[in-house]
């Protein structure tokens, strides 16, 4: 006899949901699955605050269901593995991104690349779990997912700082490798300075790449070239200095979610050179054809990794001492803390300026915790 | 004491040039230099008719220069060679595309690729030779151009229908193999059946693709599948068929030059696949960022191809017997068959479905020929 959802999701979980599209967080019970042969169970201690929550919250993208528990950049310590579970024990640390479920067969899944798996479950407001029921992200006590989304945290990387990079780490990391712009010695341009694209300017770095920043807010360059560490700066209206840089760079990284024009920024590019977005501006962007066509210019898109992949960022992450810039608090500061992405997103709406805000919930959650 | 022009354009020479953006083709006395040291001095016998000869002649890029002598898809047959020639031989077959001059310096230069050299010189209506003078196509009785300009002509492969190749060939040919589409079992698209489409039909059938033909004219379903050999075909209007032929193609070779929906035929492709443009519409297209995201697509363009590549397509196209399909005219029809070219452009503006037409231009010039 089939059990009851009771029966299958006995255990209490607490986090902070919407409700409706106000996007405003409150707290929410609700309960998690029982440990399956193949699940993992932590006890959350750090979730990022990342921008596409925001239109999770709000319902952006016309696709929200609520309650939405939203958090996707999520560390945490196991509590509980499954009988069937090969890479984890209780104690680890471990980290869980964007995905919780794919189907495991199809080319993209055999590849590592879940990501691109179009019966990929995302780990909050995506399609149901396998059991029909909603996800729940990471603002929240614990969480339970199959060890095959869990990936393994590296002794040496901070945790807080550290747990972006399980989204705003891996969408920069994986085209950098998959375009073959880890190879030392190229200049990368990286447009907008905001979670992506300063931590796409860490990696670019590592890489040994000099970096140009390109931004809207002449005041961005001192936070590129002092405290990142980029190589130049331009001022996106500036137009003597992008024709002074015309033709000088292998590659750019557009990190921008609002709508703006290529051309200029095509015109940085090299002949046979790449430009790999990574924003999704609701509207299209206008592409100009005849410098593609004379330049044999690439343009490109990427989202977020696999977890194979996710795994081996993390770990270069900690070899290079890379972190995201962070700020961390408390979870009934989330509210404000939100509002204060959004205004960014208003008054820079073009590079999106905020840093990763973390959020620490477990403070809160001992009267929940199923430990 | 520096030569005079006369003295250094001492030979007499014949063709049809349009004097203003009318566009209008009549006789042309002319006169082109002496054969230099590494020159080759060759008897015009094809010259092919390319859509963009039109754009040349009617000012349409605004940067037509007249008198214009037009023809960049040139055969002929040596006549004459300089003193430190070291690869043609009078009597050769030759064939000239649509460069003639580079700066064979430039990291492109050294790369095979004179196609993407900022200082190259077409074949005609571009940048002055290095004498400063105005350079004047394949319209024309015979030509003389650096050997490094000039590629050997397959001794198989037909004069007349190989012609277009110098353009249509190489334009199709080469991003096909830089892009990785010439391995077997890959699924293509070709949008537009025109002068380039046609002829991307055939090098991907020759390299064991399976190929669909998106065509916004249903009548071209029978020119397809029948005639080239294509073994699918997509009325891209239909948007139940396209819906049907979601993410099946690796790669997509866009030959239109109008302005069109890049989204429906995105959804063509999987994950990780490429499309590439090489058409130029006037103005930019709309690009659907979400899609290239999610599917880690490519949008990429290509233009023509360098010599070395286009001496390797022609004898590709000779040991597999393609050729473009042409009408042979005479050159006193010349200003019929382009007002046919551009009839064709307004009715079937999406797909350009001209065939090439090619100009036997050496029979009327035997008065003018120098040798």
């Amino acid at each position: 006899m089939a059990k009851s959802f009771e029966q299958e999701h006995p255990v209490k979980a607490f986090g902070w949901a919407a409700r409706d599209p106000s996007g405003h967080l409150s707290p929410f019970n609700f309960s998690r699955r029982a440990t399956g042969e193949k699940d993992v169970r932590f006890k959350v201690l750090y979730t990022g605050i990342c921008h596409s929550d925001l239109h999770h919250l709000k319902n952006d993208w016309g696709s929200s269901k609520y309650p939405l528990v939203p958090g996707h950049e999520i560390v945490g310590v196991v509590t509980e593995v499954g009988s069937k579970v090969e890479s984890f024990k209780v104690g680890n640390k471990v980290g869980v991104g964007c995905l919780i479920g794919s189907c495991r067969r199809c080319e993209d899944c055999t590849d590592n690349l879940e990501n691109y798996c179009p019966k990929k479950i995302l780990t909050y407001d995506g399609l149901p779990y396998y059991d029909g029921t909603m996800t729940f992200g990471g603002y929240s006590d614990h969480m339970v997912v199959d060890e095959h989304f869990v990936v393994h945290w590296p002794e040496n990387l901070p945790l807080d700082g550290g747990a972006p990079l399980l989204c705003a780490g891996i969408t920069t990391y994986s085209p950098m490798k998959y375009f073959g712009l880890d190879k030392p010695s190229l200049h990368i341009g990286v447009v907008g300075l905001g979670g992506l694209g300063h931590v796409a300017v860490k990696f670019a770095k590592a890489f040994g790449s000099k970096v140009t920043v390109i931004s809207t807010s002449p005041s961005k360059e001192e936070e590129a070239l002092k405290n990142l560490g980029a190589d130049a700066f331009l001022v996106s209206s500036d137009s003597d200095a992008l024709q002074a840089a015309a033709s000088t760079l292998h590659a750019i990284i557009d990190t921008v979610s609002a709508v703006h024009p290529l051309l200029p920024l095509l015109s940085l590019l090299k002949n046979h050179a790449k430009y790999i977005m990574l924003g999704a501006p609701e509207k299209p962007l206008e592409l100009p054809v005849f410098p593609i066509l004379m330049g044999r210019k690439i343009v490109a898109g990427s989202n977020i990794g696999g977890l194979k992949e996710t795994e081996e960022m993390l770990n270069f992450a900690a070899e290079h001492g890379i972190t995201a810039d962070v700020e961390v608090i408390p979870i009934d500061y989330v509210n404000t803390a939100i509002d204060r992405l959004a205004k960014n997103d208003v008054s820079f709406c073009f590079h999106f300026p905020f840093l990763f805000q973390l959020v620490e919930i477990h403070r809160r959650q001992t009267k929940w915790h199923p430990t």
